[in-house]
């Protein structure tokens, strides 16, 4: 119960956190289901908003994709980053008009650069040469953003080095971007999934506004800078409240960049918080009889929407309905035969010790990064259920 | 083409392997897909059958789940190792038998064991006193046999300790389960996922022959022998014939156990090399100009089909039509805007350098675990698609 008292206050809307509990207590889930509640995700769309000002936010879709959460988001004028064909079309059918919906793959099939361009979209993001070229070929005269590679920033999930150029391979890909033709309007980074504080963004943004002042040096007249996601959610340590981060960093921004034109593509900060995953204990065992854990197994897993618990990366928060009796440590694991198919090991999880088969189990914070995750039917599961309220 | 060459010659049916590359040569794909050979999986299942003799295969349906190879093997009179309700509906629709059809799952949902129940399934899978209840409520009278952790054996993907329980509390158990009246007949074991030699089966078998004696000494008359999966298939690295692995693991078991029923549950030496992936390279890049390595990126990866690269695992084999070219080490990486979604790193890939965008990458040996763990949509590309020829 502390992580939601925590939560509520971090966040600050206890009542729509009810309006979350009520849906799932007065329902009997009969598979794994992620309910969603919208009006947290306005309510968080509205935070940023206030924080960051006359910045564009491009609404990252791949954090959750329900139809539901892009025509709620479209409404209210927010923009959206596309990873996909797919994805476009989403946007595109929810209401959201083309030129407010970037392309921001770095990986991009030449044929879905083609649909996209043909689609009415006007900026595509690109870190290579080759990918210069296809986009020459296939979005004549659009409108590029070069990701740069930052270093680590101490983010709870620091990227890898798959996305982005060097630093010092930036001007020569400008150079190849104006040479064919394509409108090098800006730059774009990555300071690192769950970025809790807004302090930690200081050495990313002088990284880039390093980047920055020598493209503008070499006569590029830069416009456009994407500062993409990072925002974090609540999950289990302190982040500090939405709109206050958004304005800190706007800040920094600032600072180092003038008025230059804005965009950001918060995804886990939209919807995390959003959205509980009704779950259900399915048993509850010891390997032996000295054994120091006992081991919890739930009806949702790695494979089902728990993805993101890879190497016990995101820690999620766990409620029952026996939250007040005493607790003690569990290893926690998915459902499937599938040895890899569990959630936390290495950090055990605290839960109560009358826990048992049948037990409801309410896991907060799922709103981002699970249902899409999900499996088409591994084991025989089938995909993590949505209920939007 | 030189894992081609071995692959051939290791499982001795160069003709299938030609029919499998004149499908892919002659269709044109518009996204990534698995494309199996059911001639294959009978092939395949002919062979286990000369070598497991008198043992009864249930093929592990989590392995690949298209109704077409459930189907082949029904016909062909194969049983079925299911992991869950939705897997017993698929065995059941497909023209299995429900007596033919085991539940395998240790950790299963009340309701679906009543349902399985219901459905005629007469063996099931145990390895905690919780579970036994549940099981002697919604099956009552049914047959269990319990799982045993054993030690690991060098196998490629060695299991971790999720599944059975402790040798020294199989007594206790076979009597919680004789007390509950349910018919407790034997003990399954798993050597571990890809055990790629015969011999590697033999303390395996030591530990499990101990627990085994002290059950029938302590009267409890056991009758079936799981021995579980662990067939591997061709990654790479050399592993046994099929027919000889499985003559020379049966030849271990009788050994220890004598003329006992024994059920055996393959699934990837079963499906793994009839199948191949048709993928693309999206593009190729460096991320400096210093790089030793450049970055391959494919339209499949670990969330599309590819999850068993996790931490490098399984090694697949790729090819191109450039592989006359000279080769170079590349770092394999799929489509989406994932940082986690890098296939193999560590140890890199060796593909030509003339390698690009729009060129087809064949996947050697996909027909296991990749169709069934992809994701629903994530990053809005669509799940692997799946050809049966």
């Amino acid at each position: 119960m502390t992580a939601l008292a925590d939560d509520r206050v971090l966040r600050g809307h206890p009542s729509v956190t009810l309006k979350l509990d009520a849906a799932i207590a007065a329902t009997t889930f009969d598979r794994p289901t992620l309910v969603l509640d919208l009006d947290v995700v306005e309510q968080n769309f509205a935070a940023l908003q206030r924080g960051l000002g006359d910045a564009s936010i491009h609404y990252a879709v791949k954090a959750n994709p329900a139809p539901q959460v892009i025509e709620r988001l479209a409404t209210l004028g927010c923009h959206f980053d596309a990873a996909s064909r797919g994805e476009i079309e989403l946007c595109l059918s929810m209401g959201a008009r083309p030129e407010h919906v970037s392309f921001g793959n770095t990986i991009k099939r030449a044929t879905d650069i083609a649909f996209a361009y043909r689609a009415g979209i006007t900026h595509f993001a690109a870190d290579a040469e080759e990918e210069l070229h296809k986009l020459a070929e296939h979005a004549p005269g659009a409108s590029v953003y070069l990701r740069v590679i930052v270093e680590p920033n101490g983010a709870d999930w620091p990227l890898t080095r798959k996305f982005g150029c060097a630093p010092a391979r930036v001007l020569t890909l400008l150079g190849v971007a104006r040479d064919l033709g394509l409108d090098p309007v800006g730059l774009s980074f990555h300071v690192g999934s769950q970025t809790r504080h807004a302090t930690m963004w200081s050495h990313t943004l002088d990284q880039v506004a390093a980047v920055w002042a020598q493209a503008q040096d070499a006569g590029f007249g830069l416009s456009l800078l994407n500062i993409g996601g990072g925002f974090p959610a609540f999950h289990g340590d302190a982040v500090d409240p939405l709109e206050a981060y958004a304005t800190d960093v706007m800040a920094q921004v600032r600072a180092r960049f003038g008025d230059v034109a804005v965009m950001a593509e918060p995804g886990r900060a939209m919807v995390a918080d959003a959205g509980a995953i009704a779950a259900e204990v399915l048993l509850v065992s010891r390997k032996s009889d000295d054994d120091l854990h006992r081991w919890v197994y739930l009806d949702v897993g790695r494979f089902s929407g728990l993805a993101e618990t890879e190497g016990e990366a995101i820690r999620y928060q766990f409620e029952t309905a026996r939250d007040e009796d005493e607790t003690g440590p569990c290893i926690l694991a998915g459902p499937s035969c599938d040895s890899v198919d569990v959630l936390y090991e290495k950090r055990p999880v605290s839960l109560p010790v009358s826990l048992r088969a049948g037990d409801r189990v309410v896991i907060r914070n799922c709103g981002a990064y699970t249902s899409s995750y999900s499996s088409v039917g591994f084991n025989g599961f089938p995909p993590l259920d949505v209920m939007v309220i």
